[in-house]
This record gives structure tokens, C-alpha cells and sequence, in this order.
């Protein structure tokens, strides 16, 4: 059950989400997370608690639809003068936010949801970001990867190392994004006359 | 809060958790999860629920307890004469059982916990597939990437897809295991007197 899209601003219904989605948020910061419930968000919201069923099935539903709004980037990638520096500084970024303690609970909670059309949106989030990078980098006349590689070689690692292993460090992410950068000579050999070493 | 590691085997502690986890399975199997709580647990295992609660906290924690118990490695990587091969039927079972509906919630269960440790559990699991793989290629005289760059190369975006966005296909997974492979030559080029393409 996922909550509708395309609210009308202003709306009855908009305003019920607001408002709710601000009580979550209000209940989170002020106790632990095991002891919200959905009779208590309501209370908060001045809403009934049949009103929050009905429109979210269930409180892991409302937490990971909470969640996954604040993990919607409120800013574009930092323009750094240079392709690779945008990334650099945007995964970086990317990987502070998500190690934290808030970070890692707002995946777990878009993850816990048995639907998974929130990580879906979370997925192009992040994908959305890496293209506008690409566009700035098509607009300097730089050569730059696609955003699926970059999904594949700088977010999937970063995540993965967030859920299962450890926090990835600054070095580790410049890493990555090092990696895939030193490849793109070599990505379009076939397109040139001349190989760049024996130019 | 972690269930005691090293349980001496046949020991009474070893008896609860096998008694305790054959009955989360048996109750998994036969009811929606949502329905699973500890009381029911501790009647079908024979145990009072208070003996569940010391030993591993909570649900949650009880069932990334079982499920990254499920999703230990049971067999070796199956040999296919090359590293290649080896590492593409790995993949490709790996993708598929993690994108099944089981495969997703023992993940999700796996995650949910608040302790990581089974998460890094899972994480060691796969890592030592990945060497097994890597001794028998040193083995063949085969070059074959490190273990930490086939986590970053080929697992995390499996697991990336099947958690975030769609279930990676077996031709995903080819060309992921492709492009990892297709880079070894490269990655050794100092070591040779003579280009290969050049020789």
C-alpha cells in the first residue's frame, strides 16, 4: 500500500500527510522509535488513527513513506569547477549522510516496508543527482560516465559497505570515484584514430 | 544483543537455539510473519519466552539471528574449470536467490536488526565465496581479481538492485562479471616486458 502521489497542494489530503509526516518526524526525535506507535501519531497529528490505516496500511508503511522524503535531496550536487570534483564532493557527502545514525535508520525503515516502491524512489533520487552531474560535465565538454556506471562503481559500493560493513571513509569513496574516472580514456578507444600513448 | 557464538555442540545452550531457530522456520513457513511473535515462538520451541527475551533481546534481533543463519553458504562454489565461469555461476545463483521472495526477507530481516553484526556476518560469508574462488584461480595459474574488488565490482550491485531498484538478470549479472574480468590484463601491465596487443 503506498500513500497517493501527486497531492493537490493545499488540499484536505496534502494536508493530512503534512501533518502527519511532521508528528512522525516529532515523535522520532523525542523517543525511541520502538515505542511509536500509530494511536500515538495520530494524537500528535489530530488526526483519527483509522485515517492513518487507511491511507498507509501500516506503521512501517508511514515510517518508510517519512523516511524516504527525507532522504529526497533538498539541494543540487556542489559545482566544483570540475566533473570529477562534483562527484567527488557529492559522494562524499552521500556517504557521511547515509553512515549516520539517522541516515542508516531512514534506509533500514524505507527497506523494512514489504513494499518497495520507496526504495525504488530512493534509487532515483540518487540517480537523478548523478545525472545532473553528467549534464554539467556534457556542458563543459568533459568526459564524464553514465549515470549507471556511476550507480554500479560509486553509490552500490557505498551502500553496500553502509548496511553491511563498515562506514566508508573519505579516502575509501575518493577511491571509488578515482577508479571510475582514471577508466574514461580508456572507455572510448575505438572512437579515436590513435590510442592516447602512441599519439 | 547478540546470541553467544561457539556454542558447544550438544551443550543446552546449543539445544535451545536449535530448538529456538527450527521453530521460527516452522512458523515463518506456516503463517504471514507479521503474525510471528515471541510467545508463539517459545510455545512451538518448548522454552518460556522469558529464556527468548535473555538470550536475544527481541523479535527482530531473533530473526536476522535465524536468517543470517539461512543464508550461510552451504555449499562451495561450484568449479567450472576457469575463474571466470566459477565466478559467473556464483553470481548468477547468488542474484537469484537474494532477488526470491525468501531471499529479500532474510535480507530485510538481516538489515531491520539494530546490532549489525549479523549484517557483517553475511558480508564475511560472501567475501569468503569470493577468496575460495580467487585460490583456486591462483591455483590454475589464472589472474583473478581481489576478493574486495569483486565485493565492490559484482556483489554490491547485485545487492544494490535487489534491495533499491530490480532484480539484476543473469545477463546483468554476465556483464557485471564481464567487465570485472575484462579489466584484469590491464591491471597488470607493468609487471609485463611487452604490451599483450603490442607483443
Amino acid at each position: 500500500m503506498t500513500a497517493k502521489e501527486n497531492l493537490r497542494p493545499g488540499g484536505r489530503s496534502a494536508r493530512v500527510q503534512a501533518s502527519v509526516h511532521k508528528a512522525v518526524r516529532t515523535l522520532l526525535n523525542a523517543m525511541d522509535r520502538s515505542e511509536v506507535t500509530i494511536p500515538l501519531i495520530a494524537t500528535e497529528a489530530g488526526v483519527t488513527p483509522s485515517t492513518i490505516y487507511r491511507r498507509w496500511g501500516d506503521l512501517q508503511e508511514l515510517l518508510a513513506d517519512v523516511a524516504v522524503e527525507r532522504l529526497r535531496p533538498d539541494m543540487q550536487p556542489v559545482d566544483t569547477g570540475s566533473a570529477k570534483g562534483d562527484l567527488q564532493a557529492w559522494a562524499e557527502q552521500y556517504a557521511e549522510e547515509m553512515s549516520s545514525g539517522p541516515g542508516r535508520e531512514m534506509i533500514r525503515d524505507v527497506l523494512a516496508a514489504q513494499d518497495n516502491a520507496n526504495a525504488c524512489k530512493c534509487h532515483a533520487f540518487t540517480r537523478e543527482q548523478m545525472e545532473l552531474i553528467g549534464v554539467r560535465a556534457a556542458e563543459r565538454g568533459e568526459s564524464f560516465p553514465s549515470a549507471d556506471v556511476l550507480m554500479d562503481r560509486v553509490v552500490a559500493p557505498i551502500l553496500y559497505g553502509v548496511l553491511f560493513g563498515e562506514a566508508p571513509t573519505s579516502r575509501r569513496v575518493d577511491g571509488l570515484v578515482a577508479d571510475v574516472m582514471a577508466e574514461r580514456p580508456a572507455a572510448i578507444p575505438r572512437q579515436r584514430a590513435s590510442a592516447p600513448k602512441s599519439a
